[in-house]
């Protein structure tokens, strides 16, 4: 991977504690990203931090996501708000000979950038579009439309990543050398996301089954397995 | 429950959107925040908004988690900084039959309140017991003990929940009237976050079996039922 492939390190995104876990290419940022389909957002009013959690997507170097209809926060962002927006994925608790050691493994993503509402109609109709069908594939054809009155009642949100930062946390417990010998049960207990099957609509009409489209979200399955793959699918228009 | 159970609903907490599912009582803001071990926490640095990931508890009306040894953070945290710490469960992808009716189902609990470090050395090291006792029964004293070098390198943050939200998304699809006559799958595909049964660490001892303690983890469970039952079995010093 090049130079061109990571983000440029600057004050805010240099990572200041377990750096030796961190990383800053696309490649990694992005897997973790696209792993995903929560993610929180922060974004500051008159001094305020809010911490919103929402469902977000990726098409190359730029987030989406749905906002709050809110008219507090709608003014800030015509203008562009800075904002940060973090997608965390919790693998497994970890079980220390000290305190010190005990944590979690984990994956996540923290990008910076300026949140600004998609104004243009044109965008926000694709947007509108991308929101189904980067998660179900092809699915957005196959639903009654938006409506004219739908698209003004919601608000897309845009930010190019500026700058981003991936932290890794992974394997097994690491006490200090001293500690080994310390006589309490220590070791991880991993934690998965899984699919649990689906419950079909309870007014689906008997003869409609699911669509071989959503296969992606088999039956026990993780999740992040699922939204890699249907990531991997997902072709939007070039913006 | 009575009327001092609810955080007060202010300019900030006030929820614009989805205001029925939404809830100020402790109960059920407690409930969501007992559930996780994982929240994220918004802050502001110089205008700049950070969204943190990050392992939390709570006792009372206290938030507590570790912050970064980041000295750009700690200088803000001394005086006390504005921050809002938001814990979220993914509980289900919703498909409806337009765009505009897919959603997520979720339970997330947003609370506001100053940041300040812990600075008293003895509220310090009960919070670095707490941080292990909350998670794992009566752990902590079967560790080795805290060094004092350890407790200077970490640093432990305390927020008092100012005001509070919680937002509860649940049930199955809700679509238009009009819509249900449209042909095309619909439903939801249920989420779980599970434990996985234990990988003890390999330089563990064989004779030593992981405790009963830790039995809330049992392999299959859901994470969110283990912390709760860990929470009311966690029994801290009154500050």
């Amino acid at each position: 991977m090049n130079h061109e492939d990571s983000f440029a390190v600057t004050e805010r995104n240099r990572l200041r504690r377990l750096h030796e876990r961190g990383a800053y290419d696309r490649k990694t940022v992005f897997e973790i990203l696209d792993a995903g389909i929560m993610c929180h957002v922060a974004y500051v009013l008159e001094g305020q931090p809010f911490c919103t959690p929402t469902i977000y997507w990726r098409q190359e170097d730029v987030l989406y996501w749905h906002g709050s209809s809110a008219s507090r926060m709608l003014r800030h962002l015509k203008a562009g708000s800075p904002a940060c927006l973090t997608v965390s994925h919790l693998d497994a608790l970890v079980l220390a000979r000290s305190g010190f050691n005990h944590s979690a493994n984990y994956r996540s993503a923290m990008c910076f950038g300026t949140a600004r509402l998609i104004e243009d109609e044109a965008e926000k109709a694709a947007a509108l579009i991308a929101v189904v069908d980067r998660f179900y594939p092809d699915r957005a054809a196959t639903l009654r439309p938006v409506s004219a009155q739908e698209s003004k009642a919601t608000t897309v949100i845009k930010m190019t990543i500026e700058d981003a930062s991936a932290k890794i946390a992974g394997g097994n417990v690491e006490d200090e050398p001293e500690d080994y010998a310390h006589q309490v049960w220590a070791g991880i207990i991993p934690v998965r996301t899984v699919l649990e099957g689906e419950v079909p609509c309870p007014r689906l009409a008997s003869e409609i089954t699911r669509p071989a489209t959503l296969d992606a979200y088999r039956d026990g399955r993780t999740l992040d397995d699922a939204l890699a793959e249907t990531h991997q699918r997902f072709k939007p228009e070039p913006a």
